[in-house]
């Protein structure tokens, strides 16, 4: 590479991105640049020479190019529906947010081996879309589907619900294309199933927010078309009929369990309160309901009769204490639908302090019980709601306050510190984890400096060192 | 790290290492070492000073310190059951084999999480046994399992026939312990699901083959056990029917394919030929067999009598001529043992010439022709046989020549050479891979050099480096 130029003004840069990308593809406005400049949530915002959207490849990699000889800062912004405010800019104000939404591609699907190429702006919806078209599905699945981008939910390695049968965007993605930060481009989109030659360097790049590269072309594999599905709202006898049930579940009928979603009966109570036209689907309020998905590409499966015998055993047996199987689609499509307006029904409610940790499934009870002691003895006017992907071990641990309760606090950033604390140590306690699917960005960065083994760290600087040495791509994230 | 010690005789660092792991555990006499300075094919071999037995992962790290300030190479083997000469010590004599054979424990097994944790020197047929007994079961499945260590295993990502339904070694491990290069100890076995805290490094250790540190530990997710199957010898129309057939089965079945071997009707009769009490299941002897397994969870899944539905269907499309379908475990074995026996009787025939490429399923019909295209048009007297993985488009393509006319060639070794370099170029037009689950070790590391992207070659060459800057764990393999 050259060296640097000097210091070089920025309208001698920007001219030079505009050469590269068009003339109407670089915003500085204060006006248009302004979105570009804070998460979603508006908890954290930075500032920038510009907001620039290349229409290829090619020109993603003279952009990056450009950006590291004239010593410019990258932040790569997906559809910026982030929650660990991964995708702001730094504060010097001189570095570029870098958007894919030119790059919204499908170049190419071959159905018969299952594979996807996705450009790093195309939306998952797109995604979606593109597989349907071809009777095959994505089979990611979130809330922000509409807005989210392949290239964003590629670096943060997006979960959801989806993740309990088909692992999170990592074990989707079978090919990758990136351009490193100092212009060059690795391509690894041949999309075989097996290729053991030399490192695994994909995996490096998933996951990584963006701080080793932009990740501008994905391959993804599809999966068939389900045809005939099972849904199911279940009263468990307590918190560890959970893991039982679960474990069940799946040694009876494997694959075809999709979804398992755990709610604490105050979470189930909020929506009910706060979203209009929504009722429980049992007469019991139970403590504790698993939400269950059932599917097989198998139109004849009859997963709902066999499903219906199962879960009659284990009413026997004192697992569960009472369950409702959807009869048809709008059934099933109501208990979802409870299932994701929490988001929306807590914001109502009041201020929610939330926390994305995971132990292994056979540990989740113990983790929710310890985490709710630490917590409640410190902060007795909060009530903990629970939202889980059970099967991944993965809890939504939500501590909550009345708006009156927060409102009331006299340092309400000490008190979300001291939570946060307590649940990250009775979480690692138990051999968890604080961010299981929503990533570090800025938010953790602290937490992992603090708390991540230093071997782990220490390989995480040295790559990060001989990847991007002057740590110009997303500065501020992960590390 | 201390500065290395001047060179330190032999005698010197030997007592270090008697002094770590105990007199017993460290071979020298020539007799005691020579076993393990060949790979078992005896194609490569090197010399050594000792070979070294720790018994923990404490020794293993303080072996390693040891031998990085005394300025010795380390060539870590496992089963050496390998096809690639990648656990062969070089040739100075100044290095040391270690191998894990003291470390076969299984220090726990987590149930209802589906996790089970085994030392490195744990055979693969023992952790077979352990998660069996716990009515459970990690679906690696190798014809050398009783030998290979999963240690091994996790270094070259190993592949074989169950891949086609759980992926290889790479999409089995949910944990790893490593030993690097300067003796630390890289512990990652908390065996989460979901753990989005910074760079994904597991998976840069995962098919490393040995040259950026040493699997002590592993965490291998378990399945349900299987209770229902069917298995079926499908005679097809032609070659391009394999992918139609297996898409459509795929589509119609989904995860309970667990197995498609294509077989060519010559590589057959070589088993037929050779193998004692083998008889071929159908009268017909087509040109193109796809053996087919199917597995359920659910014993009542009636698998055999909706295959033979399925495979009606077919038979009246046209796209496969016959069909055998066992009726019972003992037909099944029979069917599998044809399967199983290709090597030895390709080994008693003649001499194979052996290729392990893979292009996506789309494209394994094509490139079968062009391989054998390019190879018969300089070698009309060679046979291709074909046994492949058809799902994962892996093809085992094998030319072989009879004892009498590979002894009749005048250059064997170019023979060799140039056979190879026209499987890989027609297999690399396609967009496949020269080496998809045996690895580079030290037989394909020039191929490597030729054929990888220079971009993806300089970043695995910056990682090699800042892991093992003297190049000293595993010297010669891959890179």
């Amino acid at each position: 590479m050259s060296d640097p130029m000097p210091p070089c003004p920025d309208a001698v840069f920007l001219a030079a991105l505009r050469a590269i990308v068009g003339d109407t593809h670089v915003l500085t406005d204060d006006h248009d640049v302004e979105p570009f400049l804070h998460d979603w949530r508006g908890y954290a915002s930075g500032r920038a020479a510009a907001v620039v959207f290349p229409a290829d490849t090619d020109q993603v990699s003279r952009v990056v190019a450009l950006a590291a000889q004239a010593g410019r800062n990258i932040v790569p912004q997906g559809g910026n529906t982030g929650l660990s405010q991964g995708a702001v800019p730094s504060d010097d104000g001189r570095g570029i947010v870098l958007g894919l939404r030119r790059m919204t591609a499908i170049p190419e699907i071959d159905t018969p081996s299952g594979v996807l190429l996705a450009e790093g702006g195309a939306t998952l919806s797109a995604v979606h879309d593109a597989a349907r078209a071809v009777d095959r599905r994505v089979p990611l699945s979130l809330g922000s589907e509409g807005t989210a981008q392949i290239g964003g939910l590629v670096s943060t390695n997006a979960g959801g619900i989806g993740a309990l049968r088909y692992g999170p965007m990592r074990d989707l993605v079978c090919g990758l294309e990136v351009v490193l930060p100092d212009g060059r481009v690795f391509r690894d989109l041949r999309a075989l199933r097996k290729n053991n030659t030399g490192y695994d360097l994909r995996n490096l790049f998933i996951g990584a927010e963006g701080t080793l590269g932009i990740v501008t072309t994905v391959a993804l594999r599809m999966q068939p078309v389900l045809r005939a599905a099972a849904h199911a709202w279940i009263a468990l006898a307590d918190l560890d009929a959970a893991v039982t049930i679960l474990a069940g579940l799946q040694e009876r009928f494997d694959t075809a369990v999709q979804a398992a979603e755990l709610l604490s009966g105050p979470q189930v109570d909020l929506v009910l309160q706060h979203i209009p036209r929504t009722r429980h689907p049992l007469e019991s309020r139970p403590e504790w309901s698993l939400l269950i998905e059932l599917g097989s590409t198998d139109a004849d499966a009859d997963l709902r009769g066999r499903l219906e015998d199962w879960l009659a055993d284990r009413f026997e047996e004192g697992t569960l204490t009472d369950a409702f199987i959807a009869q048809n689609e709008a059934q099933a499509a109501a208990i979802w639908h409870l299932r994701h307006s929490v988001s929306e029904a807590n914001k109502l409610h009041g201020h929610s302090l939330s926390h994305d940790v995971a132990v292994r499934p056979s540990r989740l009870p113990q983790m929710i019980r310890d985490c709710t002691d630490a917590v409640l003895q410190a902060h007795p006017g909060a009530t903990i709601l629970i939202v889980s992907h059970l099967g991944d071990g993965n809890v939504h641990f939500i501590v909550h306050f009345t708006h009156d309760a927060w409102a009331r606090l006299s340092d309400p950033a000490g008190v979300t510190r001291d939570v946060m604390a307590r649940v990250h140590d009775a979480t690692e306690a138990l051999g968890g984890t604080f961010s299981a699917e929503h990533g570090i960005g800025r938010k953790l960065r602290q937490e992992l400096a603090a708390r991540v083994d230093p071997v782990r760290m220490g390989l995480m600087q040295d790559i990060r060192a001989v990847i991007d040495p002057d740590r110009r791509m997303n500065p501020g994230a992960v590390l």
